[in-house]
């Protein structure tokens, strides 16, 4: 069975696991006070163009999120977000245990714009809501789908104008950098977002996650923040490794473009095939509709998950690459799709 | 300069890098429902030698406390802890952030008692305080103190009676079992507290912590606390190879033992050298009480902390040593101190 | 300048003026264990026509909301709420602030119904979400619905079924049960629902709010929640008193009947002169559809909310009535508008 | 049974009632923006000779200090009090259930001074632990001592000079401002601290407590944090009639004066009997030391607490007076109290 369920199936890339080999009896500081980490966030500067931002390193994206997002805000601040928001579905109400409501705005293609976001400012009026100061976008979206530069800049301005901080959720970021489509670089964040995350986890790390933060007023004694929330990892050299060596050298968008690779493959052979998508997505996660019983055929030799169901026939399903998709694999799912079609 | 600054300061035994590498391009499932962590789980309630029980993996000590606690306790329920427990000290209100309030026992000797506990009971007695519900301790204590067998047992036996939970912080625990004066084994904590972990971080691992749940009533829906505070691992494989390569054939113990036995040395000879300590300890942390010119010249070459001043010429330093702490290390340091004395 | 704004626009209906006044230098134990509390809570037993439950008083309806919801649930467990409810939009954010999401269902009458939760249940599926534990309703509903026992019955069935509890915000409750169309008795809630309140401040009170808690696992340790959320008054007869008052002799109910029956003669009259309604409501507020111009006349001689635009030419505002409203006042209303119209 | 057990056995002082009464039927609007909540704030600010400081009224004390300190502080800030701080002991936790840890310093007069604020800032030192930001006194405190003017300055200063804001919970700051001991104003509160609550349930109100911020940085927002924390009333005129009818000319100040010299008066002649006190308290909570068997005595006409045990033969009563207190039953108990000697 070969899994296309998500991009964290495999370890990590083997250049990391020989980083973290090569260096693994020499003495460090902990809780991210090493060379290491702090040569990753000198990278991570550079590659973001801007040298008076704060990075920290995490574990996962739920942690970075509930961590960030409570740090920011004032206890009756909330968070404005898509309806396919990762905070608002699959992060067991992680914002709101940290006492914060989550606004959720009704999306199709998983992206907000400013009408949405003057929407909900039009609708909190007074102190018996809740005051909305926060707006999160993941890009790429939970359904694969990328922001071009100029959405983000109207995002962006209007937040400004309205006093509201604009966050970006970038589990998969490298994929949405890399994308065919894109036209946004990672130094356009730095001046656009206030505070943004990018993945690691799902583009070739153990694990980790690197927050930015570019707003002044958001980043004070956030390392307390870290710490309470059981983020500051005692051995955060692990972390700082495993970034210094996935920016060093580009790694990091080798492996998405990889990965993205795969997911055009993937995309235009089953589009060629004669089958058509929920989303169009640029990244490497694709939702294509197929017939249940060509489904069923697949799931024999395949993992992915039915993200949902069309109608009495047919269903979607999720097939997400990865840095560690193998090519033969993908080609294998299309002959045996087109074989079974 | 040799660091004996903490039991953290390397990466992890370099079995547990091999098992990481082996395994690496294996796709597994996400989220801790590997194979490998269901062999490490395995293996654990083996030692523990009850199979009725549930065991977790986490990333870290703070992470694993405040998760488990604030899923333990409704909002009104608090914390019996020593004063010197690190959740009380050094964990940046972690537990308080969930709403819960932690008592504090002021203690000497890094450990409480069936008084300690009565105590509190005693003097909260209706709803105008919080409600006791649950005794943190942690063993070995963060002044490298442990309990004896008969210790816990009381401490265990008063907490039934009143309705508490008894939990046990075990960030060091492999070095409590290990040392010289214990008389407690993994079976007898399955027995005798409700939950507690075993830390990985400090003996071995490149991070990990196993909380097990022994009470029934703390089981249920713990997954779900686990999601909510950022704690469920994508990569979760991560933790269960190191904690199945820790428990397959005693290398967690082995490696205890010889943390514990650089500490007896250092001790040993510090000792000779004419010096006392601030507490007694027969685990891997250690108190020596030196002259400050002394500590000052130490400085020089090693890395420690200042634990804290006793008068104008004499400070108590911290040693602490670990399963990477190289033996040559050591008689080199204890070689310098008896040169400079 | 009239108000129809709301229904605690005055103080409190005379008797209990009267009652306070009579009993005010009376000495009595504090924090709700005087005997007028006993009192007040026995009346109320003996109208749900059931004597296991417990009964606490509150100052306010949001109070009351955010001690029971925060007392009842554990840290991963959500409410199910329409999109109308009160504790959605207008507090604030009171319960996520205490750490649980609230799941909104988009509904057009104010009502949810089995086939709303059943939805609710089937996209809530593993640990990476929330867990639905408690169903939200308010009776009436916030634009002045009200349930029928039929379904009430029905969603108190599913509710049991999945184990999730079913809690009724009452704010107005006495508007719901003296309504023309209702079927329900007090002493169908005390059977069909886990908790409800029965508002006081929207119906004569000066302050203060029953909740019921009929469900037994829900009233361990309740007060302890209370004193917690700044919810225990020192001086708590001042609650006890009112709610003695009050259903005494039914004198909550005769104050709910004439309210209801000055918003008939305004929707009756308004609907005379043509107009139509929001939404159907058989309670004290009514949401009458009224071209802008007409509203700007009104609005020179009453006080009343603008609820909603409908196009540019008309809006739907908002009339409350209570037990204070003068029908001399609704007259007049009814005359400005027909001789307006 | 004549009570000496609190000072909020009675209902309120009469005028109170009657101005409740007065203004009954007047239409107002809610949530505290009413005329008669404005008139007290303006009243309050006068007789603090500040007019740029924010009035906020609330229901009860915990109430104030939950949301006042939790609209305060950021996450990771924490509280410094007095072992003997009503936040500490008989609050249930409800600081810590907003998220904060609340640092106990011992005390054995109930006052905190400039060296124990010290000695907590110095043992905070890093993101491991959480940052102290507040200082928490009462005044009068718990056991009925009262700052002078020279040891708040000290204390203010020193805040000042570490960025600490400094809060006095006044639940009855009416007593220690008439006391004869006291040097403080009124106004000297509004310029050595950064916010403070006026008392007046404990003071001859029904319900009520008004919250001063002094500190511009604490402003903000803050009728946000009130409604979610439930601590906006519906009709919260109730609050305004009673702090204005307290404040319009100097009734709250004649009403702790009586209660004051009711104390004096205990006091006296409770020493001229020929016992000690606990504490020397110069308001109205004194805590004679008395034979068991005295006490016993007393308890058949009289109600109060026993505060603690001193050894086998004698305990600690604590007599509480107040506004309502007959001088009758104060000569009444005297006489019993050296009858029975």
């Amino acid at each position: 069975m070969y899994s296309f369920k998500n991009d964290y199936s495999e370890g990590a890339h083997p250049r990391i696991l020989s980083a973290l080999t090569k260096s693994n009896l020499e003495q460090t500081e902990g809780y991210g006070e090493d060379c290491y980490t702090k040569k990753a966030i000198a990278l991570l500067k550079q590659k973001i163009e801007r040298y008076d931002i704060d990075i920290h390193l995490f574990s996962g994206g739920t942690q970075t999120n509930l961590t960030a997002l409570s740090a920011f805000l004032r206890p009756h601040e909330a968070v404005i977000a898509p309806s396919t928001g990762h905070i608002l579905v699959h992060e067991t109400g992680a914002i709101e245990a940290t006492g914060h409501k989550v606004i959720s705005i009704e999306v199709s293609d998983g992206k907000i714009n400013t009408t949405h976001i003057k929407a909900v400012l039009d609708a909190h009026t007074d102190e018996h809501m809740v005051k909305p100061r926060l707006v999160y976008i993941s890009n790429p979206t939970e359904i694969g789908s990328i922001y071009t530069k100029n959405e983000l800049e109207q995002i962006s301005q209007l937040c400004k104008i309205n006093n509201l901080y604009l966050y970006v959720d970038g589990a998969r970021l490298g994929s949405a950098l890399c994308s065919a489509e894109n036209d946004l670089q990672m130094s356009d964040l730095g001046i656009l977002v206030d505070a943004f995350y990018i993945g690691g986890t799902k583009n070739g790390a153990l694990l980790g996650e690197a927050l930015v933060i570019c707003h002044d007023s958001l980043k004070d004694d956030f390392r307390f923040h870290m710490k309470q929330k059981g983020a500051l990892m005692a051995k955060g050299r692990l972390l700082g490794i495993q970034f210094q060596e996935l920016f060093e050298d580009g790694l990091y968008f080798d492996l998405a473009k990889h990965a993205n690779k795969m997911a055009d493959l993937l995309k235009n052979e089953i589009s060629n095939a004669g089958y058509k998508f929920l989303t169009h997505s640029p990244t490497n996660q694709i939702f294509p509709i197929l017939p249940n019983w060509l489904i069923e055929k697949l799931q024999v030799k395949y993992l992915f998950y039915i993200w949902t169901k069309i109608d009495s026939d047919s269903s979607v399903i999720r097939l997400v690459t990865s840095w560690a998709t193998k090519e033969e694999a993908v080609v294998a799912f299309i002959t045996d799709l087109k074989d079974l079609s």
